[in-house]
This record gives structure tokens, sequence and C-alpha cells, in this order.
């Protein structure tokens, strides 16, 4: 099947009316849908955003003036309307367009962005830069309400009491963050939007009083409380005039609003509500399942995922200590049955990631045994949370990291590449890389009774490897095939499989399961000492798995061969899984290459 | 000198009157002054908080009840009161007491804390686990008006518009974070200073209408108002009453309005005002410098810290485009001078190292030259900023790490031996190490002028390298002595100077300044692969200098001899930086021994 263009030239453009403006929205539209059926991508949170992207581009110089969209899910309209129309089809595949931001991409990317929370700050940024330079452009970062929440947007939002001018922060308000937003932030924000406290003061003075000579008495009077009103408001305090709320489908009134914003140096929090999944029926009513969707809307339940959700549930029936942990992830980490079945021990903190691991080293600290599960690109936000509360403390924490590993389409700001890295360099730390999901069960099951941190990571995918060895110890590598003239440590499903698949074809290759990355099983080290290793892992070469091998060694003495096949390079762009692991060369076929070269 | 004990026992201190707890606050006062004089520590604030920890103490049941103190370097005199005052004069050395709270040494520490942020956080999972569990205690969140603005802090804020019940946030306002805070929603809350909305709204009408028959007629009015006001108070969408303003210098205020929150369930905000550095007039009067005194009050300019300031002040002189960034470590990192001079290219954003971070990113991307100074420690906060958005948009700004390494006395959450194993894994990232403070400078006009991440580390001290060889590109290796039968990669002047004292003792070993530890010169690794080779560095083994010359003799193949030297032990407690040094076996000694070994 193939997408349609969106042909119009930026003069066109410029000179459409407001109902031109609706029409092309609609074609544009029509081009989201088709091309998310054949590549997949981020279809609710684009859906919602057409006619705002529009009136933007519409309104405002693009790239003279700097769009910065947050998190960046929500950019299609806005690469369709920048000169990528016609490399549009190649979104999110090897070699074409990134499907978020990307600055190496277009002059109209102001930033590159991926994860939330990130426009705000630099946004200012750029405004401060511009002002130091004596230069002359708007300042637009689009925050969704999920976003606005996130510790690093509220850092810059309160950060000073003044903001610079000619900056606009556009509050794409859908009601939802990814999963349902229930902050306290955002509420205070909801109940703005049928106008300003000094607007509905105003009407109350009119409901008890009406017009009468006891109003006109009122004026000193509601002068004084306007500016106690004004005081109490939020975002006064953070040096933002609030502008809302428009209607983010409402062509119209979104073009006439960014007129008006345009002519004043003001800096604006312009509240627009928008429906996310907008003119596409599925996703407008399930658009949590459609915030991410597979190739040609495929069921896409990843089956580690799956098997987490499952897994975990089956420990909370027998353990009342067992809290579960999510930042927005709730659908895409398989925690979905278990808040329904057990809602009391359950919390979803919205995008916060940092939040997340504080909390639930508190619950730890308390007694319970938290469970956090967030995707492998997102926990490295917590860092410091994960070393200094968790590991330092040494907490019944655990973590699961989904989609760690290559992540395929989402590309170069969601690959799950630099976990092993940062993971294992923390103290009293155990880091577990299952084969196949039963494996991932036990896993859970044995990190939740240790009383100390660990953390699980697991690919997306469906892949798995069956085969078996004889160790049931899940801190000790486990061996899949005899012994041999050289020994392959796999670290995953995906490379145990390819190491499995190069042993059918060479006999002597001895395979082993590393699943406990950290602490490594030096007792199986210690044994294959005498032959050469070669090590695969879905993780950048720098501090990985591989080194931590080379380490052990080089302390031991003695004699030792290790090969390391990894992620060299640490910028993976988008591509299918399968051709990111070939890039790095972790395929059966090199591993076959290396193995003849070595021996 | 001797510092005296408190000398009272539990019984004795729960009869007393409120003069006999302001005496013991006198007492206690004291002997914080009296530690810091010997040990150093955390003067100003601790000795702001004296009389309300003493009021804490003497409300609430500690440990039963838990009290987590945020950032914790104002605990000493909850430390004093919980069994540890004739152990006090051991604080901050090796085998005493820690200067932050500390889980493992004594119940009464309810969470481990160092960094700031963390307390409301915990707070709120300690209380959601005694919920969970039936249980029944307060828990008490201790949170300078500093930390309160940390990302951190914010999202558990807003996370929820229910807090739980039997929690109290002691919000500790002394006006400053570590330097002045001069964030938006600090100034909401310090408006909050003189009485709640409501009541100055009540005092308004009283002055314009007196207690005239009108204001009897505003009853129905008033009650509109009020709900107005209320709902703008950001607090209370925050799920928290609001207390306040308390002095937190006057006992009997604090006991009585303690002991009224005793026995309400509602979760609170008790906004309690203290004098940093209170009763100590130099402290009090110069704050910022005695945030932290080093032993004797000596005058603790780190030499760094000060070529630094001095270095990026005068590449600022000549270039506009450079622009600092702290987080609330102006002095600290030795900004002070410059923000005097070029007040306009220079910002401290409080507590907010990731909004330090990606705010930089803006500036680059935007055309500045940014410099963020912020301790090693406190840097690893900002992972995913640095990640996500730095490196992977490879933007021109420079880190300077200052305190990395063995940081001695700060102890376990302080230690800045991370680093080089997050730093060297992201991509496009260069790191330095300089031998000496000449050389910091070099770096950072390097570091400025390349058009990427660089991050340069340096310790707290005064230790220089002087000896100098002959490579005057800061991304070479410089060879200090002439080549031997072994080859000691050392990194930064401590590593350095431990090798060249061995140098001096043995001969035939080559000293080699391993100063760009990213991306590492293989030239020089090539050349010196035939003899053996030992590391030296500041760091975790796992993943830092040592690992990665692992790496890439094992990716090169052929024969190689590597001895790391490093941390092999993730968790350092408090002692002065030559017995960290030595525990790690980073000496001159251990070096000749473990070459001996090796040849």
């Amino acid at each position: 099947m193939n997408c349609k263009q969106v042909a119009v030239s930026k003069e066109e453009f410029k000179e459409m009316d407001v109902e031109q403006l609706k029409a092309l929205s609609g074609e544009i539209r029509r081009e989201i849908i088709e091309n998310a059926y054949d590549h997949g991508g981020h279809l609710a949170s684009n859906l919602g955003v057409v006619e705002l992207t529009v009136a933007l581009h519409y309104v405002f110089d693009i790239p003279a003036d700097k769009i910065i969209f947050d998190v960046g899910h929500q950019c299609y309209t806005h690469k369709i309307l920048s000169g990528r129309g016609e490399s549009f089809q190649t979104l999110r595949t090897e070699g074409g367009i990134s499907g978020f931001p990307c600055r190496e991409e277009s002059p109209a990317d102001a930033f590159s962005t991926g994860h939330a929370g990130t426009a705000v700050a630099a946004g200012m940024g750029y405004c401060y830069a511009r002002d130091k330079k004596g230069e002359n452009y708007k300042v637009i970062s689009v925050v969704g309400d999920g976003a606005l929440v996130n510790g690093l947007s509220m850092e810059a939002l309160v950060s000073s009491t003044e903001k610079p001018k000619n900056f606009i922060v556009v509050l794409n308000d859908n009601g939802m963050s990814i999963s349902k937003n229930n902050s306290g932030l955002y509420r205070m924000l909801s109940r703005m939007t049928t106008g300003s406290g000094y607007e509905k003061f105003k009407r109350g003075v009119k409901k008890v009083f009406g017009n009468s000579f006891v109003t006109k008495g009122m004026v000193a009077f509601r002068d004084y409380v306007k500016r106690n009103l004004n005081r109490h408001n939020y975002l006064d305090y953070l040096g933002l005039k609030y502008i809302g709320v428009v209607d983010g489908h409402d062509m119209k009134e979104l073009v006439s609003t960014l007129k008006r914003l345009k002519n004043t140096e003001k800096p604006i929090l312009l509240h627009v509500h928008t429906v996310k999944g907008k003119g596409y029926k599925s996703a407008e009513e399930q658009a949590e399942r459609f915030h991410g969707v597979s190739k040609n809307f495929e069921d896409s339940v990843n089956a580690y995922s799956a098997a987490f959700g499952s897994a975990l549930s089956a420990l909370a029936e027998k353990d009342e200590h067992i809290f579960a942990l999510t930042a927005g992830m709730k659908d895409g980490t398989g925690l979905k049955e278990f808040e329904e079945k057990f809602k009391n021990n359950f919390l979803d903190v919205g995008i916060c990631e940092e939040y997340a691991v504080t909390l639930a080293a508190g619950l730890a600290a308390a007694g319970l045994k938290p469970v956090v599960a967030i995707y492998s690109t997102f926990l490295q936000r917590s860092y410091d949370e994960i070393l200094h509360d968790v590991c330092l403390q040494n907490l019944n924490v655990t973590f699961c990291l989904d989609r760690a590993g290559a992540v395929g389409a989402d590309g170069v700001t969601h690959q799950g590449l630099y976990d092993l890295s940062y993971l294992t360099s923390m103290p009293n730390m155990t880091v577990f890389a299952p084969r196949n999901t039963a494996e991932l069960a036990k896993m859970l099951d044995f990190a939740t009774e240790k009383n100390a941190p660990v953390a699980i990571r697991y690919p997306n995918g469906e892949e798995e490897c069956l085969v078996e060895g004889e160790e049931t110890d899940v801190e000790r590598w486990e061996k899949l095939t005899p012994d041999g003239d050289i020994t392959v440590l796999a670290v995953g499903p995906r490379m145990v499989n390819a190491a499995l698949r190069a042993a059918e074809r060479r006999k002597k290759i001895c395979v082993v399961s590393a699943r406990c990355v950290c602490p490594l099983d030096t007792e199986m080290l210690d044994k294959i000492a005498k032959r050469p290793v070669v090590t695969m892992e879905e993780n950048v070469l720098r501090g990985g798995f591989g080194s931590s091998v080379l380490e052990y060694y080089a302390r031991r003495g003695g004699k030792y061969r290790v090969y390391n096949l990894a992620f060299e390079d640490r910028v993976v762009k988008q591509a299918s899984v399968a051709r990111q692991l070939e890039s790095a060369g972790l395929t059966t076929e090199n591993l076959l290459k290396v193995i003849e070269e070595i021996l």
C-alpha cells in the first residue's frame, strides 16, 4: 500500500485560508494513518496535534522560529510540513527519516527529542542564547500534559521567576499522559480551563449581588481580591502569562490565537485541548493501546512484557508485600492485568522515573518488596536514584527493564544499549538477562526474595531460547552445549540463539547463557579460561558484560583470550532489530567468522 | 581540643520543659561548633535546625516515628539525640559515624541521604508501606527550601492529589539553598509567610470596611472568595494542608505546633523559618562559605576549583559565547569571581542538575559555548540529560566535574568514583583528567573550542603533578619518565604522583599521564603493548579507565598484560583521602608491590 504525498509548496501553504488549512489537515491525518499502518509508530499522539502543528507552521516562520516537541512522538505533521513529505514513507526505516525530531535531519528540528521533559529547558536555552547573540526569533516548546510533570520540566518551569521573552510553552493537553494523568499540577491546570480565577470571581459577584449598587461599591474590594487571586496563581510565579483553553482541533481559533501571540513579546503558556487519536476511531477510543502501534496494527503484545505481568501477578497472589511501580508505561510493561487484580499494590506515577525509584526505595526500607517496571532507555533517567537511594542502602528493589538491547524502529533515543554498563558499575547490584520468558519468571521470583537490588533486563520481542542446561541456580551460568574448543558467553535470548545456531553449523562450540551478568559466574570463568572465549551482548562495548569478563581475567592473572562482540558504535539509528544486530556483528554468521579467525 | 558530650537520658529529655529544651539546644549548638572546628563538616545548615530537631525528637517518638532528612547535611543534632552523642567526636572520621544519616548506623536513621530531593519520595514510600502493613507511625520528611525545587522533590509533591495520612513535610526554609534561591516555587511559598491568602483577605476586608454592617453582609461573599483562594493555593492541589510560618528558633512555638500536628492524621506541609548558621556569628553572616567547612575552619579554597574559575574567566574575556552554569555550587566550583565579572553569562539554577544540563544543551544548539560545573557525585543525577540531550546530539557542552575521585570525610554518598564509568560509555564524549591546574586550564580551552561534548574531571585538593613530558596535544597521553620494563598509565594528579614516586624508588618504570581517558590514546597503547601495563585511577574498577584499556587490547588482538588498580569496592566510607586510596591499593607502596609480582 502506497502513501499519498501531501504536495504543497511553502508559498501555497502560507496563502491558504482557514478552510484550506482544514482540508490540508485532513489530508495529513489520512497520510499519518496510512503510514502508521505500513511502518508502525506513534499513531494516537500524532493524530492529536495535526491542526495544532499546521497552525504553528502557518503562523510562525519555521525554521527561523524554533519549535521543540517534547518527547517528539507527535512530530509527524511537523516533518511533513518541513520538507519531509516525500520521504515520509521512509519513516522509522533504515536509512529513512526518524520517528522523532532530529537535528541532523532538518534545520526545522531545532532540538532532537525522544525522552520526556526536555522541551522547556531546551527552549529556555535557545531563548537565552538568542538574546545574548542579539538574534530575533520565537521559541515554541510543545509539551504534553504528561511530560509537564516530569521533574526536568518542572525544574525548568520553576527555575526562575522571570522567563525569557518571545517564549511560548504550548501545553498540549489531552487529559492523559501515556496512561491517565492524575497529578496535582495537572489538576490545577485543568481547573483553569473555564477561565481565570478572577473571571470566576467576577461571575460570582454578579451571581450573588446582581448589578446593584453593592456591586459598584465593590471596586476597591474587587481589585484587592484580584491581586490576591493573581498572587495565588501558580503560573504567575513561573513568569508565564496563561492563555487558554483553545480547542486544538478548531483551526480558526488556533490560527487567530497564535497570530495574537506572534505579536506579543510576553512569555506565554498556551493551553490547548486536543483529543489523542483524533480522527481515527479506534485510536481515539483506545488511545493508550494505540500510543505506539506496530506495522499493520497487528496486536503488539510483547512476549516478555506479558510474561512479566503474569509472573508478577502470580507472586502477588502469594505475597502481599509485592508492590508494582511504573512510570507511564503500564500497558507497555505488561502491568495492565496486575493493576486490575492488585489495585492497592500498584502505582503508575506518570512520567516521573526518578520518583518511581526513590519511592520504591522508601517502600523497601519500610519492608515491602517493590518491583519497578520501566523500559531500559527510560530507567537511565533514574541513574542517581538507583545508585544513591537503592544500591548504597542495599535495598530490596527489583528493576524490570523492558525493551533492553536493540529496539529497532524507535531508533537512537530509545536504544536499550547502556543498561549493562551503568547497572553493573553500581554497588550491591545483581543483573540478570533471562534467555526465555520462563526464566524471566524464575528470576523475578528470586529477585523479590533477595534482600538486595536486582535488575532483570529483557528485549522487546518474541524470541525465546528453549534449549536447556542443567544448572538450576539462576545466579550461575548455564551451559547449553557440551565443552568444545571455544566458549561463547551469550547474554539474552537473541544472543544465545545466535550462538546455538552457530554451534549447529560448526561443532565444538560451547554455548553458555551468561544469564547473571553481574556478579559474574567466576567459577565457570575459571573453568573455561584455558580455551578462547567470545562474549555476545546487546549493549555498548564500553563497560558492558564483555568488558567485565576482561576485568575478571586481568585481575585473576594468567593467560586468557577473550573476544568481545557488542555495539562498538554507541549511536544506533532506526532499522529492524535484525539489521541493527547485524551492524554490530551480533549474528551467527559473524560469530562463525570470528571463531575462524581466533582458532 | 575535646568536645563535651551532651549527656542526657531519653527519659530526662522527654520530661524537660521548654526552658530546659532551650538550654539543651544551646549545649548542642556549642558541641556542633566545637566538633566542626575539629573535624570539618556542614556547620551552617546544622546550626540552623538545632531547635527544630530538638522539638521533633521531643514531640515524636523516634525511631518508631520516622524522620527523613533531605540531603542530610543537617542531621548532627538528630545524631546526638539518637544515642550517638558519645561517638559524636568520631564524626566524619574513619570507623566513626557518618556526616549524613545512615541506616546501617542507627534505627533512628530511617533513610540514608546525601543527595538532594529524596526525602518526600522516600517518606511517601514509608507511608504507603506502613498503611499496607497496618502499622501506625508518623513519617516526617525535613526538606530545605533548596531541595524542594529539585525535580525529584517536585515529582513526589505533584504526583498525586491525595497524600498519605500521618505524613508531615517540614519545609526548613532559610531563604537560601546552598546559594541563594531564586525559584518561582520558592517565591510562591515565601509570599505565604505572612499568613494564608484568606487571612490577608480578612485583614483587607477589615481595613477597607472596618467592622461595619457591610462586613457582616459579606459572609456569603467571603466564603466564595475563600473557596477561590483555596483553589488557587498550589498546596491544596498537592494534597497537603499548609501550616506556617513557625519560627524555627522559638522552642515554645515549635513544640506547641508539633504537638498539635501529632494529633492530626491530615497530611501537612509545615513551613518553618530558620536562620542558617544560627548562633555562630561568622556562619550566620557567611552562610554559603560556611556551608561546609574544613577542619579548624581553615580557608578551604580548593586549588582545582580556583584554577577552573580563573581559567574560565580568562576564556570569557576573549569569547562572549562562554556561558557558565552550576546547580547550587557556585562557591564550591570556584565560579564566584566569574559570576561577579560576567553576570550575564552565568546562571546558578539551584539544586536542579537535570535542568542545568538540558539548558546547556539548548544554549549549545543555539550557538553558545556552555560550561557546566557540577561535582562528580551530583552530575550523575543528569545521566540521561548528558546522554540523551548532549551526547546523542553531539553538542558543544563542557562538563567540569569537581570533587572527582575519592572525597574523604564526606564519605559514601559523595564519592566521585563512578564518573569515568558512566561518561566513557556515552557516545561522542571526550573525558579528560588533568595532572595539574595548568593542564586543567589548557583542557578547558580545548573543550570549549571542540564542537562536541567534553568532560574534565579533577579532584578536591591541592596536589599537583609538576613533572612535564613533551607531548603538547591534550588528546594524547604524556610520557613523564623514559621507557622502562613496565608502563604505568595513571589518571589524575594523585595517581600520577604516586607512580612518579614509585619510579624514583625503582628504575625502569615508564610513567604516563593518561590524561585523555576517552577516547584512548591508541597509538601509545600500541607502542607500549609489548611490556606489561598497570592502570591507576580513582574510580570503580567496573567499567572504568583500566577496563577500557583491556577492551582495546582485546579487540586489537595479540598478546598483552594489563593489571588494573582501581576501587574494587564500590561503597567507600568516610576516611581521609589518603586512607581511602590506601584501601584501594592506589599508593606508591602497593604499586611497587604489584610491579614486583608482575615482573
